[in-house]
């Protein structure tokens, strides 16, 4: 930590900002700059208090903190990249993946239409809704249990491996029995307790970013499915809340380099959510994949106009075909790690 | 809801979105423009499907919703206020009230030392987190139920009502049972599941705005608490999430004459987590209390340098006392209805 | 300067940093933490070169600042408050001061019956914009030149003192020669070179914040006028730009406490600008006041509906006098400094 | 213009509102909904005052525009792409473009070993600031006139053509004569008159996107330029101001496919003002070409680590060679039209 102390204090007041660092166990070192004086408090921030306390005291200007706060998430001592395996598909290896499905499971008919369809054009995983979160209490609330269950038809009937979002604690231990990856989405993901849950199926989480989550919290977050025992971890980005009101959200494509800078872990992007408009689904999706995601995220839906949910976002099946189809010379270009 | 069509589109594209509309249960009516068509859509917004989902069709320009989405927790319909009454203290009634204690029980001494001081100072209800949301989980969560009990002795001891977090739908009844307000923070106040299993306990609960929810959002999710039963409801300002470094959040003070507009429900303030640091806490209150805030709650605590979370933003316990001092001539100014 | 190296560097490329530094001017002072070296650079971060061009290094992960970048607009070195005078008013002394009067001229009637109105309820500015900046090229642009001569009219027959914002460098003399304070607009807030010419007429100079300003560029945005030989600066908040829509920006009152506490130039508040909607008006004053702000900046319009520019935030003459009748007694609350 | 009242007023109150919009140049249509009443007023909005003025009455709760308010620059009308030659190089057409240089102009050997470096590497367009807007007043503020000489004699040593930033009005004609396209800022992006100067020169006019700009009002400022007689306009999208502090802005690319939906103009990225990092620039740089950008702008310097101005975010030439070479099959990838 360094602790900048504001000027003109008296240096009996110096002396008791270097006697509480002590106390709260970190050794101090002090450097007298040009207008401020600086103090180095060394010591492992992770494991003792956060010094930034000490910006109630009248004579500190501000607190600093040097050490990253993540540690298993972190590339840091972890060279290489971490793998997550499903149902034989490997995101995050040589190989780009592509998860696509409607943004809520609403029937047979509509998900084994939408898992076939997404099979023949190329994706490997199906997402589905069976629970949703939904801004409003009188919106479509997902089929449940019934949606899980047909979740696990299309997987019988395709052998395409499945992603859904888990909302509840409750829930988790069920979602986990139909699911290979469980998805934790933009709304919870700071929801500590779920992700905690979650973990502790050892069923991979998908973890979304939060709506206005800082790079460092969601690695944080992500940090606690690791520190609870589950070694199987994606990040997703699906876009930030801006002031910008023409997309529904704002994709952050930074995040793909910037997490593998920081993390060993995959990253997925979900251009559907990131953008809330179908017309740009495919543009995004070209631009993650030449920056080196790992995987893609498509809300695809037979009759968009009709759907139950989020209807804006999703892509027709054909224009899925059309999307997979545009997407292979940016995949080949994207280079040898496809 | 307003359809707008884009121009140079052909009769027979107009046709179909009309028959859609049909389809989807509203009843069409046509208004043409100097350049666009414009489509009313009459029929209950809320008890229909969205329209937004023919944004997915080309001839669509934009669709915009008329009917308000929230409908319990609105003024219209409701022209009284509603108060929330706990152990005889009422809230959005004539009597200003002042929630006030640590970020975190840290241990009885501690927790009762603060709770003594308030009480004094004029607080009536006590706040004090033994479950805590931490941004990463090296960071001390809570003492648990063992801070719930403390947190009732304190009651028994000093009278004040009491108001805690919730942070896990497997804690409501034992929350329920300790607690007078259920606080749902920041981070969950989308997380639907735990609004639903808060409003199943029938305790009043405090609903803290998300980071970066909208209004419309947050009256949704305060939709939900009634929806599910319960009619004792707080909304609280607590900062949103901006650009701006130099606070922690920045405290959106225009939400106490909107919530009193949009709703019939009290609106508190969270000064603390609202800017972050306890030198901007005095301005803060004095602000909020001369808008019509119904509400404060206050981080105090006794040691903030040595606080086992957010010490930056806690006031001591004599800062408090200065505080409700240099509060009373603005309370008074802001007349008849304290 | 703090330089945070990245772990497990060579001593080899450390020596380098410490080479870079002193070639840079500044003398280094290292410092061995527990997982990270990091380097004080000792040295006027005012006259040498910013160090954050280290980061183009691979082997430095971060640098911070120390020192505050502004020096002249700071609290630092000048304890006491600086006071505006325009024509016997002092803003930033002891009387609480309001400039009201529509957003643009339009007519003599209107900005007549405007200026005598708002002098009776107890305004002691006119503002009025003559040069408008507007989002489209299509909408009014400003009575221009005709309109800074009807605001010194009103001056001459009211005895009030004028505010007009400045738009273009070569206007400057011409609106200096008939306004009493210069405006600069949020979208000018970082047109360096109208801050310039603003400086140079020697008028005080009314800095409004920019939508996406941070507090530590306002500052530096006002350290300009200074360094250019202008000792009269007034700040002004009028709301950011979030990502809320119900209002047109985001008004941050946290700026009153923090403006005092930085520095020792006057903070006025604009509700009108910062809400956008005349009816949050009143209670963005009084929370502006109870704060204390030195003074408000409010927009007032005969006829708000056919105003040509921005109507929907102006209130109506009998508003106004409303508004500043029920200011009163916050006003009072707000304590001797008025 | 749609008009939505508020439920439960008088038949007096809605005729006082059809009257006023009549009175406004409008024809009302009346839609009666389920809950709400509904006005549409037909009528030009571009022509016409914008109603959102009726918002300041009791009666009407929300105001919502149908048209959209740029024309010039709207694709509606013009089907093809606008393209602008620079001394022969075509941007908007099928060959991408790469403008490189560094952020200021520092001397004769910096510029022209870049500008050479640059043109091997194969850029056809040099930057360099000579007039820089700086945050604080103490930093560097450019080369002025001596700096757009450097840059002539850069053009005739290369052949390179010549982009650099205008910051005055009063600069315009000198500019003008040396550079061969006008960049405006991302903080002068809503500086109209420098617009209007910079549009009067005839010159192309590169025109970021400012901090907090919505992509309405960047077109809109576009509009500007063509509004006073100048075809040759290209927008460059350079991120936007969000909550991240990871990266220095939040580099937006949906605006690539955006701006291409909406105007016929091209669009420019500038990845190193858009992330800030230059360890980031070369995969931004990846997405921008995948998702169809025209044209890239690249920061590029000898030695960054001494760099007088934005180091941070400037690449070596190395930097940049590889750079180029990375980007050739992404190029490829996308597709005839490069």
């Amino acid at each position: 930590m360094i602790i900048v102390l504001k000027p003109n204090i008296t240096r009996k007041e110096e002396k008791a900002v270097l006697a509480e660092i002590k106390k709260l166990g970190y050794k101090p070192h002090i450097m007298r700059g040009v207008e401020r004086t600086v103090i180095g408090a060394i010591g492992d921030e992770r494991t003792h208090q956060n010094l930034e306390t000490l910006m109630t005291w009248p004579q500190v200007e501000k607190v600093m903190p040097v050490q990253k706060r993540y540690k298993l998430v972190s590339r840091e001592g972890h060279q290489g990249n971490s793998i997550i395996e499903v149902r034989g598909n490997v995101i995050g290896g040589k190989r780009f993946q592509v998860m696509a499905g409607p943004c809520s499971v609403e029937s047979e008919t509509q998900l084994l239409t939408t898992a076939e369809a997404v099979k023949k054009s190329g994706a490997t995983i199906l997402r589905g809704g069976a629970f949703k979160p939904r801004t409003s209490p009188y919106e479509f609330q997902g089929l449940g249990a019934k949606g899980l269950k047909l979740l696990a038809k299309a997987r019988r009937e395709t052998g395409l491996a499945i992603i859904t979002e888990l909302l509840s604690e409750d829930h988790a231990e069920m979602v986990a029995e139909y699911t290979d990856i469980i998805q934790i989405g933009a709304r919870n993901a700071q929801n500590f307790q779920l992700l905690i849950a979650a973990a502790k199926t050892g069923k991979p989480v998908l973890l979304k970013r939060g709506l206005s989550m800082k790079i460092e919290e969601w690695l944080l977050a992500g940090e606690y499915v690791l520190a609870h025992g589950n070694p199987n971890l994606l990040f997703c980005e699906r876009g930030i809340r801006t002031f910008e009101t023409y997309t529904r959200n704002t994709l952050d494509l930074s995040t793909i380099p910037i997490i593998k800078q920081e993390s060993h872990f995959p990253i997925v992007v979900d251009p559907s959510q990131g953008s809330g408009r179908a017309d740009l689904v495919i543009a995004m999706c070209k631009g993650a994949v030449a920056m080196g995601a790992d995987a893609l995220l498509v809300e695809v839906h037979p009759n968009p106009a009709e759907a139950w949910s989020d209807g804006a976002q999703q892509v027709t099946l054909e224009g899925f075909a059309r999307l997979m189809e545009e997407l292979k010379p940016v995949v080949a270009a994207a280079g040898p790690e496809y």
